[in-house]
């Protein structure tokens, strides 16, 4: 049984000796949704039957059930790190019944200016998604809440960062006035165009060109129905510039984004616009991750 | 009588025929807590005893007052603008009682990528602090939710530019994940100047960089205490930085902020840190404006 246990989503995946995903359940027990101390009912609860028909089966988690906040914290993995080092680190909990239960830890690293860095649960995803790695670093893109950007090379995690992208835009269309000048909508793409390319533009002014989705509605040019669109395009722009300016040197010609969501088809829109080739994987990805991570531990 | 009828703050100010100020009245009724239709009643309540005791007195009002949500909308002057450009758009009120009720408008310029910017209400105060204007260009910064910086030469603002800051940090730590780390307290220095130098570091980066706020926290490099300082310097830093590559070319060696309150202490600690010369004036300085204003529209 793989678990992507993340902030707001739990996803089970019961995966045959083959590897091959027989079944999936999602729900919306993320860490942030459990009681301390109810995270062995939650997964009872979630795969329990699983569990029972596979005695002795393993149960692997990733994501934010290693965290602090989860259900026991898993210490991070130095950067640069790939399935050997997080096979090294797997923390182990008491959750009943008969098979072993483990987390895999995040990830850490720290940029060139002393700040550290982290990843949980992304690991999996980019080392499942770097299952065919031919040895080139691969660049992947991540869009979330906290977006991700890592390089991979080897079947290892050389280098990545996050960007708060999705949550700054959250808080700023519910919180703050520029949410007061807008109409229901989000999918303009002359909008969401237009923000882009504001957004990469140079130099780097964030906390200037935020304003412009104010003065833009005030000024009636750009309708109200499409300044959500608007706004996250010109924090999407900002993000794959910084990401650029953040990676050195000229920017890969091809990635490839993580994630199915509509999000990721606006990051994938984004990515072509400015010139990249762009690869998708869906989120479950994290299941071949997860049985690499397995597999270099010995238990699959 | 001259007033300075924000979004969330009315300050009212009694003015004698030589300029100086007699009396002063602060309330909360700024024009966000202000009933459509309402604006004379709370004029009449607020400043209405002085209106009657000088006959025919003449009553300037700035700021969102003159919005679409305020009294009346008073369309902007276009920048570069002074104290004539702003008397010839004067928009007048019926308040009822002896004497003229005049609003002055805000104003507006197009940055060199084509997107708008306003002000409303800063520019009375600009146009005081620049009243002994020498002709040089002067630089001001008027720190809060919507940091303005703006060029004054010759009694008018050539230039200028909004920075979302103040917002930025309020919704941040309210209601995004930075603020979950956050216990009380915000006024720890060397937290508040290592954002600062983070921030204003090359290239600018903040979608990254803001999760730093996060990071630092988690690993115990920054105590929980001081990671609003430290947010709050990442923001200024990033502003300053922000308003530099938006003036283009070498920074003014002096500057003045406009403001007295803590943040604007914060504001001129950051700039001092960085090597400007920071003189500071009191918002009351925006009576001088509107004189200004009165005296160029023949009222005073």
């Amino acid at each position: 049984v793989c678990i992507d246990w993340g902030t707001s989503r739990l996803r089970a995946y019961l995966v045959g000796e083959d590897g091959s995903v027989h079944d999936r359940r999602a729900t919306a027990q993320g860490v942030m949704a459990v009681a301390p101390g109810a995270f062995a009912a939650v997964l009872e609860a979630t795969v329990g039957d699983w569990r029972r028909a596979s005695p002795g089966g393993i149960v692997l988690m990733s994501g934010m059930v290693g965290s602090r906040q989860g259900w026991r914290e898993a210490p991070y993995a130095e950067s640069p790190a790939g399935a050997a080092e997080l096979a090294g680190r797997l923390v182990e909990v008491d959750a009943g019944g008969d098979g072993r239960v483990l987390i895999v830890p995040g990830v850490a690293r720290r940029h060139p200016d002393g700040v550290p860095d982290v990843m949980r649960g992304e690991e999996c995803q980019i080392l499942g998604a770097a299952a065919a790695d031919d040895g080139a670093p691969l660049l992947y893109v991540l869009p979330g809440t906290h977006s991700k950007w890592a390089l991979c090379q080897g079947g290892r995690i050389i280098w990545f960062a996050t960007f708060m992208t999705g949550e700054l835009f959250a808080v700023l269309c519910e919180h703050s006035i520029l949410g007061r000048l807008m109409a229901p909508g989000d999918d303009d793409a002359a909008a969401f165009h237009e923000g882009l390319e504001r957004g990469a533009a140079e130099p780097p002014l964030l906390l200037r060109r935020l304003f412009s989705a104010r003065t833009l509605g005030l000024f009636d040019e750009i309708p109200a129905a499409a300044l959500r669109g608007y706004l996250s395009g010109l924090l999407i722009g900002s993000e794959i510039r910084e990401a650029e300016l953040s990676l050195g040197g000229a920017p890969a010609p091809r990635l490839t984004v993580i994630g199915a969501s509509t999000l990721a088809a606006r990051y994938r829109d984004a990515l072509e616009r400015r010139g990249y080739r762009v690869a998708e994987q869906p989120e479950e990805v994290a299941v071949a991750g997860m049985l690499r991570v397995a597999a270099a531990a010995g238990l699959w």
